[in-house]
């Protein structure tokens, strides 16, 4: 007899954007723009390697910069909700004959053993993992506030919280129910090329939050690259404040602040200098209690405003650096599985 | 042989703070409160009950107004995860010999079938429910943005936040104890009286919140109380300009604004001026997504910044109304439940 | 002998921004505009005229609504610094030999005496005044702080701010040299056409403000129109809160918000829908305390960032709307002097 | 025949709060504070004497450390509207036969000659001066914007912005009357001892702020003493991440955010560790350009509400250090003229 127990067993889950790892040609540079400028904590450095967290977390690393001749991205990390969940996903993913390799601990600082596989449908590299570890902030950062690691220094990022990916139209609905079947994700909001029932672009989550992952298509050759990556600040007026301090900076600043219609977050990109990938700086924004949540389909003729509902408008042609008009944006290419 | 799947089995769940039902002596001075003034919709009256959401809330309704003498919460709904959760919590009850009431469908507006029984160890009204309706707002209020049920006015309350809810101190443990128990509540913060295991209060949530539902003690003679509901803002500014505007209002303000360490959101106490109770204007803090969170706990000589990092000092002697200094808070106790 | 006194007579002085009288084709719909959204007083209404202020301005009104055919306006009012000021400037008018009248008091409602001329070079119709009365709100509009005339209400705007309007190229240099020689108005920042001493644009302010009047070229056939005319908000963040609203409603918005390089304000434009005019809602800037300011030199190259430090930006296009592509921005002709 | 002109001959005049010369026991810690903290330019430094700037100011210095044993006040510096108003003003004080000195260019670097005396009825050391170099700053710190004289950094602090002096109860009145007499100070906002003619506090400006100078009586023993000190910050939303920054520092933190009634500005108040002076984060506020301000007068029963309108309340009884209470304030006297 089937209960409603086994009805409902959950699986093994992802809980939450853990971290991401990415080559950058000067790791100095990287460091001057995630750790002094927009606050990090550099928790470790091993030679090339280096291992930072944002002020209210607590795992060992959000981010890690590898000095690299290629500035693509290592991998995209998640955590799962229980240790198991890791051993089942590398069970799910044999079951799939989908290729993945098991990671053992330490590979990250840090970290415990990991399975890693290329996303089907989107050749992005992914890992998950459960074990971090936690360790204290160095006496001279400690907040006196505990549900900080550090105390808030810079611009003030707070902890990671998204990764906006783009795989090829041919493939990107493929890649998109994939991780909703397979990691748990669930559709928040949507748009569909006009008269398709290609996905434009999709904003899914395993948490409250509108997005934790976003995929969207592309018309480039190489089909796998991240658009960018996002930290959270606190509020609306950090996202102002550092738009003005960026903006006096000799940095390559893209676009915003505006605030997206999508997810009602607001946003501001900005380049590090040293790896050139799109960092998003992203405050306020809606939260999904309902357990039954309609996904929201934006329609071609809404979407401008589903990307600026007011402020700095998105430019989406390829390429597009926003305000920085001095160049075209690279392709970042995903690393590859070995 | 046990499957992991079994061990993990997540059983009957809370989804989400759903709804509050709470009696006022002058449901027009409350509906002038929470509509005119917060910014809530009207979405239903029925003679003596009106039924208001915020403008993102797409459920029927999160606050229940029932024109009623004694201005006692009637019930603290809680909404699960999935339909067959509310039987199932029924079936729990019931093997724990906890009376427990089934509330047929309709019996607020909007609503399906509840389960109601009090908080063992206090003895607070709860209701569980999954299904409401989803009503369409009226077109001349709604909004451009699908994740807005509706335009933002007034002040600009977005949804129902948190619950607040005070005991005895001899039997805070067993109530605390039984909603993580039986409700998944996790613990987030927490204190206890000096030199004692007795909790003073604790921070609990099944979302990303750092709270859905607080519990904390008092001394008054009679136990069950509300001590106050919160609906969310959208950026601590918007809590500077609420307190702007409220202080200029003939309504009895209590204390903020001021940023909780415990939580580190921005808090602000007024009193609505049809039933007296104390509602909560709350923004920002902190989203928990780690899975292996351990409760921060604040000790005595620090708790005073727990409950005001920086702001307007909260005053905790019993009766106390912040600015409002011209009575007492009354004791509001909650409905029992029959 | 000539004593220090006499050097430094400063003769008849302008104090302030006072009013603007602007038609309107359709005052109700005005009125909703600037009474209900934007939340000012309505202090009067005379049959088709309206007279209204912000919560924190005493006089009797800063802008005049005046239904008629062309939305025209009507004047540009400036409050002097004394009494005697206003006889004194009539004086210097026509020692100049330019065309003056005497307006007599009530002409607006409350206002007392005033002389009215054409700007030489600009074509604006200008008029200067001292008297002004001081009525209280109603009752039920007072606020509880001294300095406010009224609570704050609606969007907040909370004085009128600066007028910018425009002359044709070819008469803008005597344009600004007339302000500045006559009126005593200070260059705070300007910007010249390219290889040429045509000035585009100049930000001049009797204030400590960086403008409380800005001339600017255009190319249009009819010279004298006003490009905008700006309310002040108490805050960066009351902006981005009147961008949510305003963009959800159905009221053709302009551009913004953003942040001028020029004056380091945030800017944020729309149109009332019963005249048609551009309004500016400007929040924050610098002040200038400096008895020997040295204006600042914008060149072309560094010309957008002055427009547009960061956020939304303006597009200087003679007809733009900003975000309302529907028709293009009409000419609105000032009122010829008699 | 008496002119119109010689009527309103203004005099010699203030333009501006100039710049403040304080003692520090400890140097270093002082240019922690005022420079990495709150993200002064330190322009040039002459031994045990330092000279300081904020982003928004181009003249050398509006600010000195001087190491010395007592953190008393040196001079609260003015600055004139023209350059011979500073002779005019030692005319005016030897004609009053109050004791001056001039002070030979030079003597703080940077600024030209000077005169200084000793507030009648208040003994504070007052210097009047009108030139001062307006020096670059180091390359590595300039801003794109030519309205900052350097980037923002560290909080934020913009210009200087006002002095709160006090005095004796029995010889208020008198500084309070000299100042308007003398220097051209308005009143704008002022309370006096119930039932008594007597000053309690007094808001004076030669601008269109609220205040530039206030006076505010004390029953020390030592009649001259500081208040306060106080920079401008660009937003009521940098005093609140100001606020959570210094809560989470070794820094003795004062009372505040709050929002005061009088002037409508946002406070925060925090001491210099060197100095032990408590500095002022000042932001928003409402401005004056009416030339018939009417002083508003707060009564007894109002005046809380005018310290506090919201936000954390100040205790104004003498020695409170607000949340720091590890001590009480200390006297700092100013010192006296030679």
């Amino acid at each position: 007899m089937t209960t409603v127990s086994d009805r409902y067993d959950p699986g093994p889950q992802i809980a939450q954007v853990g971290s991401i790892n990415i080559g950058t040609r000067d790791i100095e540079k990287s460091l001057w723009f995630f750790r002094d400028l927009l606050g990090m904590e550099e928790v470790q450095r091993d030679g090339n390697v280096a291992y930072l967290r944002c002020y209210q977390e607590f795992g060992h690393h959000s981010l890690v910069l590898t000095e690299q001749d290629d500035a693509i991205v290592n991998a995209f990390s998640f955590r799962t909700r229980r240790p198991e969940d890791v051993e089942l996903f590398y069970n799910d993913l044999q079951a799939q004959e989908i290729e993945a390799v098991e990671i053992p601990a330490g590979h990250e600082a840090g970290r415990g053993t990991a399975v890693r596989f290329l996303l089907p449908g989107g050749d992005h590299p992914f890992e998950l993992y459960y074990d971090i570890d936690k360790p204290e902030a160095d006496p001279s950062l400690r907040s006196r506030l505990p549900s900080n690691s550090s105390r808030r220094r810079g611009l003030g990022v707070r902890r990671i919280d998204h990764f906006n990916i783009q795989t090829a139209p041919g493939r990107i609905n493929q890649a998109e129910q994939w991780v909703r079947d397979n990691l748990g994700f669930k559709r928040r909001e949507f748009a569909k090329f006009a008269d398709s029932n290609t996905i434009m672009a999709s904003w899914m989550s395993v948490t409250a939050q509108m997005h934790d992952l976003a995929i969207v298509a592309n018309f480039e050759e190489k089909s796998a690259q991240m658009h960018h990556l996002a930290f959270n600040l606190e509020s609306f007026s950090d996202s102002l404040a550092a738009a003005d301090i960026l903006r006096d900076l000799d940095v390559s600043y893209g676009a915003g602040p505006g605030k997206h219609g999508i997810g009602q977050a607001m946003y501001l990109y900005v380049h590090d200098p040293g790896s050139d990938h799109r960092v998003e700086l992203y405050s306020g924004g809606y939260l999904i209690f309902d357990p039954d949540w309609d996904p929201l389909e934006w329609k071609a003729v809404d979407f401008p405003e589903g990307l600026t509902w007011y402020g700095d408008p998105i430019d989406t042609t390829p390429g597009n650096r926003g305000r920085d008009t001095t160049g075209s944006a690279p392709l970042y290419l995903s690393r590859q599985l070995a």
